[in-house]
């Protein structure tokens, strides 16, 4: 896939893909990213998708057309004071904004009889994905995998990811960042 | 579509639909949603579709696929600090929140020749979708229409849409609410 040339690189640090990812939405990307993986989660059983909010709930939707389309649950991240308060819920630190959030899903949506795939944007510390996996933990659900658009393969997320028997695949793996150039895998 | 069943009712105010619209997302009825968008628009061009975060989100995304796979812009309402700064923004007040929020949408994501269906879950008293008009009337975009899930008619929210002269269209209109029903036109 085409990642390469619309993403924008900030203090050689930075990936921002507003233009077809995080801010204006690429459709047709999000049917080819849905499909891949549906091809490479085929030999899973998924009965529930579970993403975080914001980046990840359009490519979440997407991809469940590709398994029947199951239901998409997504983190809060701000939750509005009509959130049923009864949750499962986990502290995230964002490196990029150098602090602590909370995510939480309502106990109404996650049971033990479901297979869940989690989707999301980004992979590169984990941080957000070891949330999620915790929320699912708690509910014991079962996690039938994690699928990433674009992972930093130089951060430690796949480890902690993998450490935990989870099947991680990333369709767009960046190897490094050097003068402003993205380097894939 | 089966709006009713499904919608709790909080202080005979606020309608939660979060088991398959704000929390939990029905792909299928999703699917619905957006074919019944092309079907109200079939006269209009659009070469964009417009909504905010969050739970407009996922509702844009799938209608898009309705529309040739139009790309989706959402203004954001918890701006990254990698967002672009050249941004086009609108102050909203927020009744549930009882505070003022600020929307953006990056300046290079809409243009003068852009046609825009705006789409999104709820229109009440009309603070949101007015802040996306103004951010739509600064980049001199033309309004194709807007698209809404669930309208309370008893706010104000459609008069002062219908006054800009834009075409509105709300899948499902509530009346009023009473005694924790919600009576539907």
């Amino acid at each position: 896939m085409r990642f390469e040339p619309e993403a924008k690189i900030i203090e050689n640090r930075i990936i921002q893909v507003d233009n077809f990812l995080n801010h204006q939405l690429d459709i047709t990307l999000f049917n080819e990213i849905g499909k891949e993986f549906k091809r490479r989660f085929s030999n899973k059983e998924v009965t529930k998708i579970v993403t975080i909010e914001t980046s990840g709930i359009a490519i979440a939707s997407i991809t469940a057309q590709y398994f029947n389309n199951v239901p998409v649950v997504f983190a809060k991240k701000h939750a509005g004071i009509n959130m049923n308060l009864d949750v499962y819920e986990a502290t995230v630190y964002s490196y990029t904004k150098d602090k602590d959030y909370t995510i939480k899903i309502s106990k109404d949506f996650l049971s033990p009889t479901d297979k869940v795939l989690i989707i999301d944007d980004f992979l590169a510390s984990g941080n957000a994905l070891m949330g999620l996996v915790s929320l699912l933990s708690q509910s014991n659900a079962e996690i039938s995998g994690a699928g990433i658009v674009i992972e930093k393969s130089f951060q430690e997320g796949r480890k902690r990811i993998q450490e935990k028997g989870i099947q991680l695949e990333s369709l767009a793996i960046i190897d490094s960042i050097r003068d402003g150039q993205v380097i894939f895998k």
